[in-house]
């Protein structure tokens, strides 16, 4: 199956999609979805739902693996990324497809082993896991991908 | 003008849509966009995106005014409502609509002449100002409406 991880953030939502068959995973592609300062923040918040639409359709993906937000303070900057991963979450729902939601933690603990690994550590083990030849850029990407790896442990269609 | 003014939430949406002819304001409609605690909250964001849809058909306003979310604390619940306002943004944009974003205290100093004034007095002020018999109910359609009111000083068309 085709796992499609989204890092949710209003200027740039990362993305990576992973085939894992029967628990083998394999990296497929991944990148950014940047948004532009330019323009009015509708304007941006319509840029991250069309490159969600983009991504659904270009990769088909059986289940969408979206990162939990967590912040400790900043209400501010949450109300911004929280709009942001609403209208990424819409995107996933409109096209039909599960969603899997890992927190922070799953994906730091579902990746290295260690909830308190640091974002290094995950992304080293995002290289061994998908035998990558090196850390995809940008960092958004491959926290993406962390969460697509760990989106298809959690993922459990009933026609498995 | 017709404006459609919208107190976000993710459980209730709050609207209210107003007539401006010249400076005086009628009253048209007022609601609530319900969701239900029963579905998941993807779905529960796509009801309050075509909620929006409906009220921008029905309605066909001028102008759009969203209240901006202001939290001192709690950013769990700034995350979701967030979410659900982007949502609503997202659908008014899609409909091609200018959106005005009055601040709390704009609502509050636009309706009462007091940026600190309790909610009850906004609601009062309402009343006044679209001649209506009662303060509107729920809660959230009485502020949509007042964010309406001061939606109608903020939007200035280029064509006016």
């Amino acid at each position: 199956m085709r796992i499609l991880g989204i890092d949710p953030g209003f200027d740039r939502t990362g993305w990576g999609v992973i085939e894992d068959v029967g628990g083998r995973l394999s990296f497929v592609d991944c990148g950014c979805i940047q948004t532009s300062a330019d323009d009015s923040y509708e304007k941006r918040l319509q840029d991250v739902r069309d490159g969600m639409r983009d991504l659904v359709e270009t990769h088909k993906p059986d289940a969408v693996s979206i990162e939990q937000l967590f912040f400790q303070t900043n209400a501010k900057t949450a109300i911004k990324v929280g709009m942001a991963r609403g209208v990424a979450v819409l995107a996933v729902a409109d096209a039909g497809l599960p969603i899997v939601e890992p927190t922070p933690n799953q994906v730091k603990s579902g990746t290295t082993g260690n909830g308190a690994a640091d974002k290094k550590q995950v992304q080293e083990m995002v290289v061994r896991l998908l035998k990558l030849a090196t850390i995809p850029k940008p960092d958004d990407a491959a926290d993406a991908l962390a969460i697509a790896i760990v989106g298809s442990t959690l993922y459990r269609p009933h026609r498995s």
